[in-house]
């Protein structure tokens, strides 16, 4: 795809997400001729001059809103802190920019229709992450789902947790824990598979009270401890497990359960190594390698300049962020109480189909010198 | 352990659950002059003559009681359907026999109740089955959570579903059901490794609502579907996922997070296929092949044979299994009304350390062939 | 398969082998009807008595010979140490029985000879161990290699080893060794899929030069450690690894690479867990459970068995035992002087395919506790 | 550690070696201003001018040798074809510089001899690639079996082998072929495990005897399917299995049987993924997760580039190298008449435990990401 003008990139928020995840990409779409850099923002004066220099741009903008709203900038990237994302992405609409916006897109749920209507309204693309769905091993699951192989879904697992971060206070104190930075992701992959959710309840609490972060001792404020159960409508349930309690594991990321056959993925849904599918009747496990052990998490990004190139909209759709959002806030709300939340928006099925097929890839030999 | 009488036990109950699993043990006990079956009932005449004849009885008995009664007999099998069993163990009981009953004990907190205040009344002993905390994968795992190998435990997931019974139409009827058949296991497993637990909710239903059964088709009528979250305290959380739902799995049956490690049970909790465990101060998972390959989940009457023989209590405790049973009917009551309940019984710990030490297998060339 | 009279077995030789491996097998066969032991002969008093107990049957058969020459005989199953087993095979076989030999058939290519003429010239059936051709993964690879489904075989690795026995000096005297004891599974396993071998070589040696055994220091006088190289001709080559050098292992047993795909057996060749297949144009690897992990490496005995039932010919070949023989004795000459040795017999492709299709399972349930 | 000056790098040979892998490297290295590249050169016109062009530079030097005598040349990196490195390594010792050279160092004894002993008389530095002593998984591995964790070393397999390349048609010429190409490193690595090699013996030929390459049909004229025997006295043995004949595999790469247990290595040893140990006494596969999932094959140019800034000698011997080439030249005149060949030469033991420990990594998150 050849192209007279690269896209131009306006980024919010120089922290940890934009250092090296997107950063890497970014680098590899410039190399490319694909996109440049033309406007970063940070609230924090010296990561704001990090960014600038490494990126040849004067760092002297007055606020975030210089960036949504600068002449020089297509895309604006939204990499801020959780509370700033909804007034951000909404301002970079407005002024009729492309949007990625990181999870999640709203802290709330009016702000997250402000921003869908502003979407609506404007002619720029919005994108939400988690990109999970882009994933070379979630859309060949998804394609076997879609073709019936292992039948009707009836029953899933999910699960992604760790240690805990030992930097960042942020993720302990209200507004961080464990079901935002970590459970939306199953959240989102499970909708894709099942379509949308109808019922939510939870437990979660605190299990750890006490942390060291960053060398000094802190209280825990917010939940490090989840399970989500998940009701998607004819008795078909899924169970969501996350936590900052969680040392490592090996066992799927994600277990399908289908009336004839099963479908499971390897790794984490933003980091996979493969799926493994059983047919009852083929009678074998067949497990899947990686057909790019590399593909980077922050592959929205990639996918949304290809869309501005070619001129399509985005195979992952706002609404689906939207309806991952009622599901955590619900859980947290049953969470709180013991009592079952309806879940009561709904989300277009995703067209991963229309990304093309995903290849084996038995002749790759020496992935880790890949270009 | 040399005896001069062996012990003469009593089946009431000649189903699919006598007939190879149980069976297999007793001539095994019987081989090494442990046991002999003095009496046996059921109320199928065909079945009851069947197991006569195998075992050399004379069939004759009136009913279910008179093996419960029967002065020829030592310990009381209680095999038959759930409704069945408070009555007959607590029949059993009361005349002064020793009693090892199927799962569950009883199908209401009442009748349970009452067969635990009649084993305290009684001479004998009371076991209850499922007798998986007797298998030497979950005596290894639990002597290193007690040792606190993996720091406190803080979170958990067990499975165990298959696609569920051909034959047996009750499974599918009422009182039948995945979570007394299949989820009692994961149940049992989680609290032995927790201690009691302290609130439950679930989604349960029926996912599958038509099936073939003898070669009919019949229509569901039991929850085939559930996921059941529990809750240890100090927000604690385990899910249990089970189902005739699932037609296959790859993944650990039990997996448990604690503070410093994890551990994980392969295979499945009634038949172990070894266990797993990560440390962080020593960054590898060290997986412990199956001690016992051939470990039959009737252990339970091997281990109540040997307490009669060494004047020892049973470790399994009758108030574990009444825990459990409350678990269960609290989660249908929440698969329900979507609403939390509080659980309130208690149980003693386990003291599996009794048993002694499960010892290593490096030698054993051929266990297919162990006698 | 009804039958009006079972088959009368022989016994020579009541060690290690008859007792538990067969003998279970002979149980089962026995209960349903088809065979009984009619005659048990064991240089050792003690054993000939014990085996003669456990049978009901009289001890006092003068010798070996008796039991090859029995009337009341059918079938004679050789199960002494390796130097008779030439002898003994011969003389029943002359005798007119049918004559199931333990591995090796002979210890040289001349006795071999002599007793593959022998049965020739008779009419009973020579069947030779090891029977692992019959086990169920064994026979779907061998159906899959014969379809092409992994194309040209070109290369091949295959192992079989282990700590050694603590028990029985005989194993590291001069006769006895790891490449006869155990090499020779894998070399029968490989020439099986490959067909005839045409040249072998060899490194062998001792690699522990004492050992205790029974409790006493021993210096070992047999090779303990080896790995043989075998040409199939068109440069198409297989490794054999073995030894009494080998704690543990943790990979396939054998590996088959053809020209698009690859086939591995998982577990050993003589108790399979199951294999595992690649194929270039699937570009996954498809894991087949075991379908009986329950096989006995004996099964060649309800399999001749079974032939003289069905009156058909066994599909386990000595011709291919024979060649078996030759590749473990130029085996042996080249680890010798380092020279590779040519191979000039020949055998029949095994017809496994007139044994049926091997099943999936994946509705069975409690394989521990089938009847 | 800070330098004022960074290393000037040469580089002979700007094929597929040297784009991306040794690139990425260097990239890296740069960024770190630890080195500068100065001088490249390759035969191919087009070649030279695209290496030149990507790292600013005149492309003008009139041959090979003007890179290994240049005066603002501190490191010549050989990168040609065999042929060519054992000449060029030479002429850049002798012109003062410090030699890294692609395997083999030479194609013959003599050749490799003179360079080894250039590099005796000189003041530079030779390294000898293949670099996979260097990588995590090795470094550990080696020291559990220096530090006598699973006993003596007995028995041994190593593969490594793939489908072969479709490009390059030099690898199917004289000169060529899987040994060279492939074998060396499991040949590498093994003798670092186990010390010098004292006999060898191998199967090797042309299974495939036509490709399709670069999509025209060729016929294979260099052995692309071997199998080597080596023996590391006192009846120690190892075997390697390479090819251009192994469609893909799922085995560990290397397997290491000692006297109290097992040590293997997982993924490749030019590109490790973990390792697994078994030890009797623990009775438990302990499987480390690799600590740096990307590492590259590449790692000797950090190495030299290391040792050069600290001032201490590599911990890859030449002698190494030297003993690797014997052992490869005796596998393919051993492969031709079927005799084992005695290996005269020495090496000194590495000294890996002068890099350090190898660290665990509990705690690294998102490993793609690393910057």
């Amino acid at each position: 795809m050849e192209r007279d003008v690269s896209i131009r990139l306006g980024v919010v928020g120089c922290g940890s997400v934009f250092w090296t995840p997107y950063m890497n990409l970014i680098e590899r779409l410039r190399g490319q001729g694909r996109v440049e850099v033309t406007a970063v923002y940070d609230a924090d004066p010296e990561k704001r001059r990090a960014a600038a220099e490494r990126l040849d741009l004067t760092p002297e903008l007055p606020d975030d809103l210089a960036v949504c709203t600068h002449p020089d900038v297509d895309l604006v990237m939204v990499l801020t802190s959780m509370p700033e994302h909804a007034r951000l992405a909404r301002a970079a609409l407005e002024a009729g920019k492309h949007v990625l916006v990181e999870k999640p897109v709203a802290t709330s749920l009016e702000d997250a229709e402000a921003v869908l209507a502003a979407a609506e309204a404007a002619p720029g693309h919005l994108l939400c992450a988690p990109h999970i769905l882009l994933s070379p091993s979630y859309r060949a699951m998804h394609a076997r789902v879609l073709a019936g192989e292992v039948g009707g879904l009836l029953s899933a697992r999910a699960r992604y947790g760790w240690a805990g971060p030992d930097w960042g206070r942020w993720y302990y104190e209200p507004g961080g824990g464990a079901l935002f930075d970590l459970g939306i992701y199953n959240v989102t992959s499970l909708c894709g598979f099942f379509g949308p959710a109808r019922r939510v309840t939870a437990m979660t609490g605190i299990a750890i009270p006490e942390r060291v972060v960053q060398g000094e001792r802190i209280r825990v404020q917010a939940d490090d401890n989840a399970h989500v159960l998940i009701d998607f409508g004819d008795a078909r349930y899924a169970v969501v497990t996350t936590g900052f309690t969680m040392q490592k594991y090996r066992s799927p990321c994600i277990e399908l359960y289908g009336t004839h056959g099963v479908l499971q993925m390897l790794g984490d849904d933003w980091a996979p190594e493969g799926y493994e599918l059983w047919r009852n009747d083929k009678a074998a496990w067949e497990v899947y390698p990686e057909a790019d052990p590399t593909w980077p998490w922050t592959d929205g990004l990639r996918h949304l300049v290809e869309c501005l190139e070619t001129g399509v909209e985005p195979v992952t759709r706002p609404e689906h962020a939207y309806h991952a959002l009622e599901i955590m806030l619900a859980a947290q709300a049953a969470g709180a109480d013991g009592r079952a939340r309806e879940i009561t928006s709904d989300f277009p099925a995703p067209d991963l189909a229309r990304l093309g097929e995903v290849g084996g890839h038995h002749r790759v030999h020496d992935p880790r010198s890949a270009s």
